[in-house]
């Protein structure tokens, strides 16, 4: 007889972003499991839970943790900032189903960063839109400047998730020359730094000024499309009413 | 003294989604605004609560009378389903600020249906995604058709928003047809039709059988990328570990 696996997004790491559904789970968990920095946000909520916390870059182990205890009849819930399914566990847990057949999975989602930032800053995406990692820890970087190039030729809206770190402080400066390419200097941009938390910190400025700008890892960035505005402070990009009688 | 307007996201109508900020929102408000079917999904939270309901296709009447509504002193909570940036309100909104300036503005985050639809099939996202909407009432097909192009090129996740109505029946398999132009037909898809409600079902199939499928105006579409996977009824789009050592 198996247990489960539930992979929860908690959101931005506030309370007042954490689903009902997403609180159910990790009651009902016996254990949480997740990177150090998540349960902590979380462990006010359950101060008696027991917990299993692993290193930033060891996530397939945590995972295989996970199942491996869900196996012996036990309920996980692997915590997952954002979305579960956004850059998150879902899919290295799913990824194991076909070993634990009998471990239930469940995916319990969140708010990304792409919609709590987005809030933040008014409207950046309202339509189509693309979301990035500039990660290229796992990812070649020319399949990221190839994407931002379909993402800048589709005039989509875009969100970059991990515009920056220690090795990669230049990153997002070389994604805005790639969007140059193709979009106006002028184009509406924006950013978000810890959003929902203590010392969140916001910005409305152009994509020529994005590419001079200094981001770090805790900030999201948004690049408009060619009709995103700049209103009273907000980022905002048309539904396209206006076209509309 | 300006009222107040919040611009919240419900998510997929369940209360299991609804996060604590976007209910908190709708108790402070004096009246909750939005189009009838959100009105009452929430309706047995706040019986007592005053409504204000439009059809459909009044929305830009609807933020303008939740913005006046606000001016005379009231705090008005304007409903979207899943997010309010994403194709919700809170841009027509935004757009009235600068008509509005003694009004204050909230944005509240929620859950859409991307990440809620997503958690049911898997991981179908995972890693860079698009959102794309086939509604072409406010764009032009041909737009459309460059996204579709330009997300296809890129070897995004896609996520398809309104794939169906009465009078665009055809266009998700015109959607479809245009994808695998770029895509292989054996690539992984799903979709998830009243995500969260009575009667939720979902599907994994092919691209090449998404095309002969038909779906409804209550129903997301996920295309996967060319590494997406189908394990164990999931559907799974890795982040890229498996290339690790």
């Amino acid at each position: 007889m198996g247990g489960k696996v539930y992979v929860v997004g908690i959101g931005p790491g506030g309370e007042e972003q954490l689903t009902p559904q997403a609180r159910r789970a990790m009651e009902r968990a016996d254990v949480l499991c997740g990177y150090t920095v998540y349960i902590d946000l979380v462990r006010p909520l359950f101060p008696d839970k027991e917990t299993y916390t692993t290193p930033m870059t060891r996530e397939r182990e945590r995972c295989r943790w996970a199942m491996e205890t869900a196996r012996a009849g036990r309920t996980v819930a692997m915590l997952c900032s954002g979305d579960a399914g956004v850059y998150g566990m879902a899919g290295p847990v799913a990824q194991l189903a076909p070993e634990f057949p009998e471990v239930e999975l469940e995916m319990v989602p969140g708010i990304t960063a792409a919609l709590s930032g987005g809030a933040v800053l008014g409207a950046p995406l309202m339509h189509d839109f693309c979301v990035i990692s500039l990660s290229d820890l796992l990812t070649p970087w020319e399949k990221i400047e190839n994407r931002l190039l379909c993402a800048a030729r589709g005039d989509f809206s875009i969100c970059l998730y991990n515009p920056s770190s220690k090795k990669r402080a230049d990153y997002l400066r070389r994604a805005c020359g790639i969007l140059l390419r193709e979009k106006g200097p002028e184009t509406v941009c924006g950013w978000v730094r810890n959003i929902g938390r203590e010392g969140q910190e916001r910005r409305v400025l152009t994509l020529a000024e994005l590419r001079e700008e200094t981001v770090d890892m805790f900030t999201t960035v948004f690049i408009g499309s060619s009709t995103t505005q700049a209103l009273e402070g907000w980022m905002v990009t048309p539904r396209g009413y206006e076209a509309k009688a």
